[in-house]
C-alpha cells in the first residue's frame, strides 16, 4: 500500500467496528459504517485536540449523540492515539472494559459526555457551545483568545425526532451559536426500518426556522462534499450550523448496506467477508495496516496545538495575571478561597437571625449571597424564574455579549435545560444550576438521571414541593417526585424545614462537586427552628436530632421540610420522651457511618412516625413494619394550600393520634 | 343592551375570568382575556357539540393545551350551557369544586382532558384526532359517516417551547391529520416577559416543515380574520392546520394588556374598574346581560345536533347492523363478550405446557393471543418493534387508510406517544399501548403521570427492565424506574416472573378500565413456575404464595420478575420452612383486604428478604428493618447479562447467606 486514500481511512473506523461488535456479539455496526467518512474528514481535517491530553482545556468538543454507534467514536480515538488500544477495542461491551456499550464519559479517555439516550447528546452540546461563548466573553482580550474551539455533534433520525433535539436547537438558534455544528447522519433507517413511515420532517427547513445556517444535500460519502459543507461551516460565525450528510447505513456491506439489519446486530462471518472484499479492506481481524494507521496518529500535532496554546495562555497571565489566575481557578473546578467560611459565617448569621420565609425565598437568599462569590455559578429557570425565585441582582442574561454574563432564560423546554446544564458542566468553568416546579422534573428527568451517572456537579432547584403549591392543583402538585428522585443513584436530593437548611443544603450543593443535587423548596413560608451550633453543623449530615428527649426516646419523629414544623408542633404535645429528627437529605444520611445513623436512629426505638406530604411509601425504609407514615396516598387537589394540609391530614392531631397509636 | 356585538360576547367570557381569579386571588386572567375572541368565533359558528351531554360521541373535541387558562374553559361551558353554574365559577380553585385551577376532566362536565402540564393538551388532541381518523375509518360506509368530527387545540408559547410539540406536531403531519386544528396564541409574552430573549422560531415555518397546512398572520382580536382562518383549516382536508393569532395577553387590561402581569395573578379591584370602563362591559361581579347570556347558549342546536347524529347512527345500524353494535360496544369501552373466558384459557394453558421465554415474548404472545379478540387494542412502539416485540401478526400501520388499521410506528418519540396514547384513550373506542425500553419511560414520565391523574385506560409496555438489558450499559439499564413507576398514584406495575404471570398482566391490563398499567418485561428468558389453580387465580392479587413453607413460615422471600427463579432456587436450598413470594403488582397486593395480605406476609414472620434486580430501598415497605433487601444499590454496567447479575449480587449463594444472615 502507498498513501493511503481517504476511503481507506475512513475504512480502518468501518472494519474495527465490524470487528468488535462481531467479537462482542453486540453492538450496532451500521452507524460507523455510514459515518466513518465524515468523521474521517472531520478529524484528520478539523477537529482540534491533542491524544496526549484528553483534558486539554481548549480542546474542540466532540460528541457522538447518536451513540450507539459508540464504536465509531472509539475507533477514531484509538487511531488517533488516545489511551484506547486494539486490546480495549477487543473487549468491546466488556465488564469493566474502557468501551462500553454506549460512551461513557467517566470510563474511556476522549469521550466527553455519556450519550445513547437520544436527543440528549445534542443538548450536551449546546450546552458545551454556550460553556465557550462564555468562558470567551469573559476571559479572551483583544489579540489573546485563551478560550477559542469549536464543539462538533454527530446526531441520527433517531436524536432530531426526540423533543429535547427541538428545545436545544431552538435555544443554540436563540443564542447564535456559531461555533457550534452538527452533523445529521441522514441515512432514512431507524430500528423499525425506512423512516418514510414515521418521520417526514423537512429537517432542514426546521433548523432553518430556528435560525441555523444550515447545509444541505452533503454527500456523506464524498471528502470533498464533506469538506466543502465544513467550510461552510466554519464561515458561519453568529449561528450553528446544520450539516445534512446523505448517507448509507452499514455502507459497504452488500448485503446489509441502507438496512436497519446493518443497525443493531453483528454483521455475521460471512458478511464480514464480503464486506471486505466489497471495500478492498486488506487489513486481517482488528488489524490496521500501518500506513494506514500512520496517517491516522494525530499525538504529535495534537502536542504542537496545546503547545501553541500554552503560549498563548503564558502570553495572557503575563498581560492579565488576575484574570489568567481566576480563569485557572474556574477550569480547575476549585471554589475561591474563603468560600467555605464565608458560607458558614452566612448560615450561622441565619441561625441567630432566625427569618420565617419559604424556602424558595431562603434559596434566592442563598444565591444572593453565594452568587457574587461564584462568578462560575449560572443558570435560570424553565420561564418560571419569579416563581423559582431564581434570579439575583447580578443576573445578566447569555444571551449578551457581557462579560459577566450567568443567567439562562431557557424558556419552557425543561429537558433541554437540564441537558444544557450537563454540558456547561462537562466543559469545565462552570457550576451550572436549572430550576422548574418539583412536578415538572418530569420532564427533565433522564437528563437529572445523566447528571448523577456522570457524576456532573449540576444543582437541579425545584420549587413548590408539594401539595403547599395551592390552587394550581394536581397536575402541578408533586408526590412522587420526592421519592423517586432520591432513587436515582448517585442523586442527592435535599428538602430544607427553613431558611438555614436551606443555606446549608445550596452550600452543600455547591461544595459537593462529584455529582448532582436537587434542591427542593417550598412555596409557602416555613418557620424558623431553633439549633446550636452542633446541630446547624450535623444539618450536612444529611438528618440530625433537631429536638432530643430527655433520656432515650420512647418515640421518634421523622419529618422533611414543611412537616418538621408540624412534627415540632407534635412532639411539643407528646412531651419530653419524644424525639424529632429532621432529614433534609436521605442520601447523605445513608451514607454516613452506621454508629452516627444508630445515634440518631437507634435501632432498638421501633415507635417511629415519618411525616412528609408526599409518597408515604417511601418512608418505610426509616420506620419499618412497626411504625407510622403520615403521607399522600394519592394525588393532590386544587384548593388553597392551607385547607390541603388537613384535608390530606397534615394535622398536630393527626401526628398525635399516629404517635399515641403505637403506645 | 340590542342585539349583542361578537365584542360583547368574547367580553362575557373575559370578565367571568377575570372575577372568578380575583374571587379566587389566585389564577390565570391574561390567557382568557386574550383568546376569548378566538374561542368566541369558534365556539359560537363552528364547534359541534351538546352541552346537555358531554358525552355524546360525535361531539368536536376541544382541548385547552395552555390550561393555565382554564377560565376561558370554564366560562366556555357556562355560557355554552353546560352544567357548570355561576355558583361553580365563584368556587374557582376552591377545594372540591368543579373548578379547580387547571382543566381536570374528572372534575368538569365538559372538559375532554386535563392540562396544565404545557405540550401534552397538544399531543392528547393530536391522540383524539387519529382516533377519529380511525374510527371513521373503521365504521363509515358511504352515505354513513356516523365518526365525524373534529379536533380543536389552543396553545400557547409555552406548548409550543416544549419538545413535545416537536414530536406531536411532526406525527400530526405524517398523518395526515385534516381534521385536527390547532390554534396558536401568539402573543409574544410568557411567564419571564417578553419572549424574544427564549423564543425566536419561526413556528410558522416549523409547523409547514411538519408537513401542516399554516394560516398565518391572523388578527386574534377580529372576527372576521379568525373566521377566514377557520375556514382555510376547514378546507384542508389531509393535513392539520395550526392558526396563527396574533394577540394580546390580558386583552383589555389599560394597565396589564401585553403584560407578563396579566399572565399569572388578579387584575385586582382597579384594574378591573378600568378593564370594566375600557370594554365597556355593563355587567356586573359574575352577571353576564341577559341578551349576551341567551346569545351563547348552546342547548338547543347541540339538542337538535345529537338528535340528527342518532338518526344518522339508526340509518347505520339498520343497514349495518353488526358494525354498528360493534361499534357501539367499543364506544361503551366493553370487552367483546367471552373476553375473560378465553383470556383465562389461554393462561390456563400457558400453565399447563410451561414456557420458558423472555417476558417480552410471553408479551408478545399474549398479544398474539388478544388482540385477535379485541380490535379496540392499537398501540406500538417508539422504534423499538422488534426488541420490545409489540408487533404481531394482524398488525397494520394507522399511517394507511386500512379499516383495521391498529399499530403506531410513533419513531423515537416517547413523550408524545404515552400523550397521544392518553388521547386515544379519551376519544372513546380504543385501548391503547405504547411501548419502549424501561429506562426510557423517563421521558414519557409525565404522560404516564397523566394517564394516571386520568384514570385513562393505557397500557405501558416496558421491556428490558434490569441489568438483564446487558451489554447497552447503564444508560438503558432501569434501576430506579421500577419504585418510580410504582410510586405514581393509580399506575399498576406489573414485573412477571415467567409467562403465565406474564399473560395475566396483560389480562388486568385490558380488564381494568379505571387507570393505566405498565408491564415491565425482561428481555432474557425466565424459568417457567409451577402453580396450582388457586395459585394462578391468585395473581391477580399481585402478591402471593408461590412456594409455601411447611408450617408457618421461618423466613419469607419477596421477589419479582427474573429474580423470582432465583428465589425459588435459594428456598430449595434453604429447607422447608422457607415460603417464597411472587409479588408481581405491589399496588394491586396493597389494595388486597388486610386479611388476605397477612395470610402472605404475616405480620409475625420478620425474617424476611426481598430480591429484586432494581432500587433496594423500595423493599423496606414489604421487609422492614429487620429484613434485607438484595438489590442495586447504584447504576449498572456494560457487559453480557450473564456476567451483571453475579457481579451486583443476584446470585442463589447471595440469597441463601443473606437468609442464613436473619436466622
Amino acid at each position: 500500500m502507498t498513501t493511503p486514500t481517504r476511503r481507506d481511512l475512513a475504512n480502518a473506523i468501518r472494519f474495527l467496528a465490524i470487528d468488535a461488535v462481531q467479537a462482542a456479539n453486540s453492538g450496532h455496526p451500521g452507524m460507523p459504517m455510514g459515518m466513518a467518512d465524515i468523521a474521517e474528514v472531520l478529524w484528520n481535517d478539523y477537529l482540534s485536540h491533542n491524544p496526549n491530553n484528553p483534558g486539554w482545556f481548549n480542546r474542540d468538543r466532540f460528541i457522538l449523540s447518536n451513540g450507539h454507534g459508540s464504536m465509531l467514536q472509539y475507533a477514531l480515538l484509538h487511531l488517533a492515539g488516545y489511551d484506547l488500544s486494539i486490546d480495549d477495542l477487543r473487549n468491546f461491551r466488556q465488564l469493566e472494559s474502557k468501551t462500553p456499550g454506549h460512551p461513557e464519559n467517566f470510563m474511556t479517555p476522549g469521550v466527553e459526555t455519556t450519550t445513547g439516550p437520544l436527543g440528549q447528546g445534542f443538548a450536551n452540546a449546546v450546552g458545551l457551545a454556550l460553556a465557550e461563548k462564555l468562558l470567551a466573553q469573559r476571559f479572551n482580550r483583544d489579540g489573546h483568545a485563551i478560550v477559542d474551539h469549536r464543539t462538533w455533534v454527530f446526531m441520527g433520525d433517531g436524536c432530531l425526532m426526540e423533543g429535547i433535539s427541538h428545545e436545544a436547537a431552538s435555544l443554540a438558534g436563540t443564542w447564535g451559536l456559531g461555533k457550534l455544528v452538527a452533523f445529521w447522519d441522514d441515512n432514512k433507517i431507524s430500528i423499525d426500518g425506512n423512516t418514510d413511515g414515521w418521520f417526514t420532517d423537512d429537517t432542514p427547513a426546521r433548523f432553518e426556522a430556528y435560525g441555523w445556517n444550515v447545509v444541505r444535500g452533503v454527500d456523506g460519502h464524498d471528502a470533498a462534499s464533506i469538506k466543502d459543507a465544513i467550510e461552510q461551516a466554519l464561515k458561519s460565525t453568529d449561528r450553528p450550523t446544520l450539516v445534512c450528510c446523505r448517507t448509507t447505513i452499514g455502507f459497504g456491506s452488500p448485503a446489509k448496506a441502507g438496512k436497519e439489519s446493518s443497525h443493531g446486530a453483528p454483521l455475521g462471518k460471512d458478511e464480514i467477508v464480503a464486506t471486505r472484499a466489497a471495500l478492498g479492506w486488506t487489513g486481517g481481524e482488528f488489524e490496521v495496516p500501518a500506513p494506514i494507521a500512520q496517517a491516522w496518529r494525530a499525538n504529535d500535532a495534537g502536542q504542537l496545538r496545546e503547545a501553541e496554546w500554552n503560549r498563548r495562555l503564558q502570553a495572557y497571565a503575563a498581560r492579565f495575571p488576575e484574570d489568567a489566575a481566576e480563569f485557572e481557578r474556574r477550569v480547575r473546578g476549585e471554589r475561591p478561597a474563603g468560600f467555605v467560611e464565608a458560607a458558614d459565617a452566612y448560615i450561622a448569621k441565619l441561625q441567630a437571625e432566625g427569618p420565617t420565609v419559604a424556602s424558595r425565598k431562603a434559596s434566592q437568599m442563598a444565591i444572593e449571597t453565594f452568587a457574587p462569590l461564584l462568578p462560575e455559578l449560572v443558570g435560570g429557570s424553565a420561564d418560571l424564574a419569579h416563581s423559582n425565585l431564581t434570579l439575583w441582582k447580578g443576573s445578566k442574561s447569555v444571551a449578551t455579549d457581557d462579560p459577566n454574563a450567568n443567567y439562562i432564560y431557557f424558556g419552557v423546554r425543561e429537558f433541554a435545560m437540564s441537558a444544557i446544564c450537563n454540558g456547561l458542566e462537562l466543559h469545565s468553568g462552570f457550576i451550572p444550576y436549572d430550576a422548574t416546579f418539583l412536578v415538572f422534573s418530569d420532564y427533565a428527568r433522564n437528563a437529572v438521571r445523566m447528571s448523577a451517572l456522570m457524576g456532573a456537579h449540576v444543582i437541579h432547584v425545584y420549587t413548590h414541593d408539594s401539595i403547599g403549591l395551592g390552587e394550581d392543583g394536581p397536575t402541578h402538585q408533586p408526590i412522587e417526585h420526592l421519592a423517586s428522585l432520591r432513587y436515582i443513584p448517585h442523586n442527592d436530593v435535599w428538602r430544607p424545614c427553613d431558611a438555614v437548611e436551606s443555606a446549608v443544603a445550596w452550600k452543600h450543593a455547591i461544595v459537593r462537586n462529584d455529582g448532582p443535587s436537587c434542591l427542593v423548596f417550598s412555596r409557602q413560608n416555613l418557620p424558623h427552628q431553633h439549633r446550636t451550633a452542633q446541630q446547624v453543623a450535623d444539618i450536612e449530615r444529611g438528618g440530625y436530632v433537631l429536638k432530643d428527649s430527655v433520656g432515650t426516646p420512647e418515640l421518634i419523629l421523622i419529618a422533611t421540610g414543611s412537616e418538621v414544623g408540624l412534627a415540632m408542633q407534635a412532639a411539643e404535645q407528646l412531651g419530653d420522651t419524644v424525639r424529632v429528627v429532621s432529614m433534609p437529605c436521605t442520601g447523605i444520611f445513608d451514607r454516613q457511618s452506621p454508629e452516627y445513623r444508630e445515634s440518631v436512629l437507634p435501632n432498638a426505638v421501633r415507635r417511629r412516625v415519618a411525616i412528609e406530604a408526599a409518597t408515604a411509601d417511601y418512608w418505610f425504609k426509616y420506620v419499618g413494619l412497626d411504625g407510622v407514615v403520615i403521607g399522600m396516598h394519592g394525588f393532590g387537589a386544587s384548593a388553597p394550600a392551607e385547607k390541603l394540609f388537613p384535608h390530606f391530614g397534615f394535622t398536630v392531631e393527626r401526628v398525635v393520634e399516629a404517635a399515641r397509636s403505637l403506645r
